[in-house]
């Protein structure tokens, strides 16, 4: 069952801003009784002194705390930015016309039981939708807890907030979450760490707008440096990315939660903002792709972006890590091992300046372990980070603090701060090993004033490292052109021999063939080409023709051949009665090398992917894969392909030569690129596919090809 | 290089009681100099009015601090608990001497440069061991930062501490870790969590007394429930596991942290406190089987601890989660998946008490999402934790609550409370999702009265209940007797025919073969058992026979086993000049199967472990393979073996019936018992092993094996 709600549109709508810069606000059931949404409407715009307009409607009312109440919307002025529905959810569907009626910019609507609550609840859902999609106005929600603009002080909101906006003239993190109850989460982890925020929104059901149109805005927001987002389903993919690389092309940080790994949560996520999960390796593959930084945890979202906005820059490179202790040196090894997180090579015999820095008896390592001797020397502290700092091998810097007592805190804090001076121009981030240890709000004002934010933990600063590091500019390559493919009009499967002859003037190599409609025909196919071959019966109903009978290995002369020809006929007749044939493929057998798999996906919400691993059991059983994006470059692939489970085949097994991997990485672009220039192509496998060494001949035969086309 | 200690006796020390709780304490170098390690001392002894003897020995100075100063060691009473040597590393060697000579329980050795400061200062280390073991004298250190009875406020270190024992009447925290900055650093942890601790000890490079030692006390120390360890090395493993078991037994929860996993972090190691890092996975499977929880970071052992501590019991089933968003939910559900952390199955068919305390709008499930509906009827949370609590299946409860605000938190806790009465009897963990929300002292207090931890984010709390559980309370088989075997006294490598002849009475189940020393006998031999047959060359010399031509398969007749006869002589002379083979082995050959390989270790250090998998590349590539401890159930195997990455395999791959995995399970421990029964083989290899479906013949044969012994 789909309770999915209609797409919506796929361009950014310029309402965006009424929405969260409004000048006119009306509240739709407006209210002075304590607790009521009106009422905590009102009074968030009072307590953040809005200044623009305010509508009050309410039709058993005159007046609310001095302000005339309008009897309905239809008393409204026209064009206002803003109304908010307090209302009841039986009152939504109507108000959300007279709204369009009016030219009403935006509508917020905390109602739920829309699209989460059964097919009537879709119903309107979908009419709101459409009405909001005709009139060119914004709905935030249903079910949404709304946003709150913090720099112009504009909560539209029956929550209290106690986030706060970034000090003037610094930068801050935008949020944007479908759940409200994790915007307001996220707001107080903020808060708490002392960072500011922009806009905090809740897109909640998303009948018209989604968190792919907020996105847009925050990419050309000015003041929002960081977005925090917390999404379980993106109903606009393509522009999500597209507005994930406009940020990364801004120099913004875009950090992504997205619930929904598990298969648990998959099926939890249909009862809850009527959102189907897309499929979660395919988004990731492609959101990290376009430069966005996955989080797994609520706390990695906010460590990560309170490392991004903090920061002078992201971290990108060899990080150093800083300690007093040969334990802690231990742990952040095994760490970093573990995040495959690139610590910066430093030894006594490379880093002299490292190396002059320190006493005899502390030797020159990454993670760097002082010992205790910084109390005896505290300038210590300050001689190492400069060396760090001149470092060129040391993009990132963690320093992880003994910080037990005040006492020895005042001895080792000032020797940091002089080192940082001024604030440092690479990322320095600051963690206690003794979380919950008093360090004062002093020094960590002190830190955070030099661009150096203070974690709780080493181990969290690190992992928030790892996540900024692994997302650091991906590399992208524009995806080649690919010659036209005469495409079958009316779709459907496309059998092994058209798909090879489709395919072959894209550059696959294929061995071989012919496609024969007599017995005779095969035998001088097999003849011409030259034994041994295969025959496999073509048809687009045959797409396992294995199972079928419909492929012979192996034959060596004419005489196999015609009685593989009959037999063949007879096996595919007897499995599939009725089938008609394209004929029977007579192919040349190559050349015995590994087996591997390359296929392609366009899924219809995130676009093209390409997968290839190693065949057979390896495929089947371990699911030893990789996906790959279109806009991959070439080392990206290749790194793809030597993560591969068994990629250690690849080097050559038990002093085999090394496979090609390079050509194989060449395949796979190739076949994006395909995928890209022919939207039509849902499907292609490859399968399997002969890596060789690199050599007499091609390196790469795909030895069989299916394809699925939509119909044009 | 090997820079390690030798390992401290087997055997615990009377003496520890007497370092941990003494009634007379000297200072060898004491002083009243700022900064001075013997002032710092003699100060930590003042302020937590140590009220047993002090000796203080400076040969400088008539009196400290109004205290009459002992010339020398020598000056010393007979019978002193223990000295503190606060002296520089040259005079400890000869101090320790003297420490013997006048009977002196146990030294405390802060200075460093021994074991991890080159040769001269190993032998010292090691010179310092043998007169303390010879003097029955415990040594604490060198390279510590000594230990604090908290209790009984007894502190003989020079650091400050933060921490506090724990409240009358009620239990603590024994800290031992070998880094002494490790240990300051969960001082500071344990006490910002307001957990006591009962002892806290730092054994640097234990010269005589190791982290062992301490552990055998505080197993039987009443105060202490719980043990934090932070190890970089075991010395003496086996006493450690034994300590771990009467631990469990005795209803105590060891909570370790062993750096080490990375490469990296094991080359560190040597160059710290002198421990070269055992085989991490080893000691992982073994520690882990003895009741051990593992804890991955800093973070997580004090959770782990928190829980252990606070908790009126272990979490040790299945876990309800309790919170207020869908997001939330799926973030659960993506986490306990991850985790591996089983969640208690509850439905609206399922739960009817459950059923009945929620609204009709919110669906039972687990995690539940009460939605904000609490704010409304604060009596849900009351209703849903009684439910919880009454129901069977749920072992553990971890409420994961929206924080933000004072004014919430008023309306929700108060239910919370009333709902957890005196305190549950089952695991309750309270957890915030917006860490830093001011949640206030008095909530906090509150809660962890009723025995329910408060954590800063519901992330760490399902993580730590996670480990709690995984570790609770492993099924312990005892090992059951073997046959006796005759092992040649010379030790060595034994070949093929004879392991397989040593084995087979112990029920291993090898294909029929016999030895034949002449072409004839060979011919004789394989009409005899039947052809197809295998010939393999026999000599202790030829551990890789198939790399010589020392293996023939599938000869199917008299004249083909001549000719291979032939062929394999010359081909293993022209291998391995002037070898003398025992002879060849002629062996049926039986039906295909499944490749798997078995194989056993004696670790001199952590005794035996079996080793199992598939065989071929899925073992050599992808290192598919398991490890089982001697101790565990048949269960216990099946699952690990079910835990294969290509477990799919075992179950009957494309319609292939079931493999046998009980009778694979079977050969692991039956290994297992005869590694136990005979701790002179070091190594068994019985690889391939083939595993047959279940049916007619044995479902599991061993085709080849190879033991290695140790001399008698």
């Amino acid at each position: 069952m789909s309770i999915d709600a209609p797409a919506p549109s796929l361009t950014p709508s310029p309402s965006i801003a009424r929405l969260l810069r409004p000048r006119s606000v009306a509240i739709v059931g407006a209210s002075d009784k304590p607790g009521a949404l009106g009422a905590a409407v009102l009074a968030n715009l009072d307590r953040h002194r809005f200044d623009g307009a305010i509508h009050l409607i309410n039709p058993r009312r005159e007046e609310i705390g001095g302000r005339r109440c309008l009897p309905s919307i239809a008393a409204l002025p026209e064009g206002v930015d803003v109304a908010v529905l307090a209302i009841p959810r039986a009152g939504v569907l109507d108000a959300v016309r007279e709204l369009a009626a009016r030219g009403v910019g935006a509508a917020v609507i905390f109602s739920a039981g829309f699209a989460e609550g059964g097919a009537a609840g879709l119903a309107e859902q979908a009419e709101i939708g459409r009405i909001a999609r005709e009139a060119g106005m914004v709905v935030e929600g249903p079910n949404c807890l709304g946003m709150v603009n913090h720099p112009d002080g504009v909560p539209l909101t029956f929550v209290e907030t106690v986030a706060t906006p970034p000090a003037p003239g610094q930068a801050g993190i935008g949020v944007v979450s479908q759940s409200g109850a994790m915007a307001a989460v996220l707001g107080t982890v903020f808060a708490s760490r002392g960072l500011g925020l922009t806009f905090s929104v809740s897109t909640g059901n998303e009948a018209a707008s989604g968190v792919e149109d907020y996105v847009d805005y925050l990419v050309d927001e000015p003041g929002t440096r960081v977005i925090a987002m917390i999404v379980e389903q993106f109903r606009a993919p393509k522009r999500f990315l597209a507005a994930a690389r406009a940020a990364r092309a801004a120099g913004k940080t875009i950090v992504l939660l997205h619930p929904g790994t598990s298969s648990a949560a998959r099926e939890s996520a249909a009862t809850h903002t009527g959102a189907m999960a897309g499929d979660h390796a395919v988004m990731r593959l492609l959101v990290r792709q376009a430069g966005v930084v996955l989080a797994e945890t609520l706390e990695e979202l906010s460590d990560v972006a309170e490392i991004a906005l903090r920061c002078p820059r992201l971290p990108a490179g060899g990080t150093a890590v800083l300690g007093e202790s040969g334990a802690f040196k231990a742990l952040m090894l095994d760490l970093a091992e573990a995040l495959d997180l690139p610590l910066a090579a430093l030894g006594d015999d490379t880093a002299p300046a490292l190396r002059a820095a320190l006493p005899e008896f502390v030797g020159v390592s990454n993670p760097l372990d002082l010992t205790a001797q910084g109390l005896v020397d505290p300038d210590l502290y300050t001689r190492t980070l400069a060396a760090l700092f001149a470092d060129d091998r040391v993009d990132t810097i963690l320093i992880g603090l003994i910080q037990t007592d005040p006492v020895t805190m005042a001895i080792k804090l000032p020797p940091i701060l002089a080192a940082l001076g001024e604030g440092a121009d690479k990322p320095v981030i600051y963690a206690g090993l003794d979380e919950g240890a008093p360090i004062g709000e002093e020094a960590v004002t002190a830190l955070r004033a030099r661009g150096v934010p203070c974690f709780p933990s080493s181990e969290r600063a690190l992992r928030a490292i790892a996540r900024l590091v692994d997302a650091t500019a991906p590399a992208a390559r524009v995806p080649a052109a690919a010659p036209p493919l005469a495409l079958p009009e009316a779709g459907g499967v496309i059998p092994e021999h058209a798909a090879k002859a489709l395919l072959a003037p894209c550059g696959f190599t294929f061995p071989a063939s012919r496609l024969a409609t007599s017995r005779d025909a095969a035998c001088a196919a097999a003849e011409a080409l030259g034994y041994p071959v295969v025959l496999k019966a073509q048809s687009a109903a045959l797409s396992h023709k294995s199972d079928a009978g419909g492929v012979i290995l192996h034959l060596t002369d004419g005489a196999a051949v015609a009685a593989g020809w009959d037999r063949m006929i007879a096996d595919v007749a007897r499995h599939l009665p009725g089938v008609t044939l394209d004929g029977i493929l007579v192919e040349a057998m190559g050349a015995r090398g590994t087996e591997m798999i390359v296929g392609a996906r366009n899924d219809p919400d995130w676009g093209p992917v390409i997968l290839a691993g190693f065949g057979g059991v390896q495929t089947e059983v371990l699911k030893d894969v990789q996906l790959f994006a279109p806009t991959m470059t070439h080392a990206q692939v290749v790194a793809g392909l030597r993560r591969l489970q068994a990629a250690a085949l690849l080097d050559g097994w038990r002093g085999a030569p090394a496979l090609d991997v390079a050509a194989l990485a060449d395949l796979v672009l190739r076949l994006a690129d395909v995928m890209v220039a022919h939207p039509r192509i849902r499907e292609v496998d490859l399968n399997p596919v002969i890596l060789h060494p690199a050599g007499a001949g091609p390196s790469v035969v795909a030895l069989d090809a299916l394809m699925a086309v939509e119909p044009s």
